[in-house]
């Protein structure tokens, strides 16, 4: 059995990054690598499905003992992929999806080098600020940064090894289905299949 | 505008390389390479279709002014990959598919290290053994070469970029389309895209 690919996933928050991924995952073969976190769970999140909530002296333990991928600390909290579960996973032959931000896909892309990564996009910077105007829950100011943000963002997109835009949703999902099975069939990913074709040649 | 993806397709005979281009070839985001020889047209062959029919001297010109992509000598005839209708057809965007045998897709990949390379191979050899078997068109010893050819060729698959088996017509298809996208999609070929979606930030 083949292994399943490591896949890094990023997009500045607005671009349906979360829609997306909903329909990637209805396919069993893809597995959502949950986050560790130390800060303290909110209201209705649950240990191993929305976070696995560590604490402070567990969480740096991994990181001493090279049991995360990435991590970052944001605000007193560190933030982390936690290694043995995607690795697991992986050689169980499912494909794993990592959902980081720009940094932490950078500290992967040098752990992982055969990591996959894919930047999800929206069609503009100036559809990003209609869409989050039209949801009208942000002031001008909270708008204008998160616009900013963006753009920061976008400009890493090129570091990626694909970029979807995500312009209309149904051809976003098919986009990124097409990118993971052509890196499942990627020669170097095949060897086992083409051995399986030689066979009794 | 982004430029067009030369892809060069290899497979054994008997694999239903035919069948699968004919179904990618719908969409007209593809062009089809003719190959340029100098044997005599068969009887229903038209030049520009089949082949581009040249003369022996047209030809060696070709070869020696850099305007074959790749070619080869067999019985006495030479057929080759002309260049400049590649490159233009590239220039207008389109994907070109250029479906030549090992040796040649070997030549491209030394002269278009930036060409895709997509190998399509059949379920097994004992498969490709039972299709021509079936046929009943050839000889016990005809069939014994072929399948012997088919599986030295199939043990380049290695040094090809993509893998597609054509174990079900439709997922062939499928996912020969699915690596032509991935591609499109990379970051290095959706730069001016990045642009695009940086515009006014």
């Amino acid at each position: 059995m083949n292994k399943g690919i490591l896949i890094v996933v990023s997009a500045p928050s607005g671009c349906g990054k979360g829609t997306i991924l909903a329909e990637v995952m209805k396919d069993e073969k893809f597995y959502y690598s949950v986050s560790a976190t130390t800060r303290s769970p909110r209201p209705g999140e649950t240990d191993g499905v929305n976070y696995h909530f560590l604490g402070r002296e567990q969480f740096e333990e991994l990181i001493k003992t090279g049991g995360m991928l990435e991590y970052a600390e944001y605000c007193g909290n560190y933030y982390g992929t936690p290694r043995d579960k995607v690795l697991e996973k992986i050689n169980e032959g499912k494909n794993v999806i990592l959902e980081i931000e720009v940094q932490g896909a950078m500290q992967i892309r040098e752990k992982c080098p055969e990591a996959v990564f894919v930047f999800i996009a929206p069609p503009s910077v100036a559809e990003l600020r209609n869409r989050l105007e039209k949801r009208g829950t942000e002031t001008p100011e909270v708008i204008n940064q998160r616009v900013s943000e963006a753009a920061q963002e976008i400009s890493f997109a090129y570091r990626y090894d694909y970029v979807v835009v995500n312009n209309i949703l149904e051809d976003a999902v098919n986009d990124f289905i097409s990118v993971i099975r052509a890196e499942e069939l990627k020669a170097e990913n095949q060897k086992n299949i083409i051995d399986e074709v030689l066979k009794n040649a």
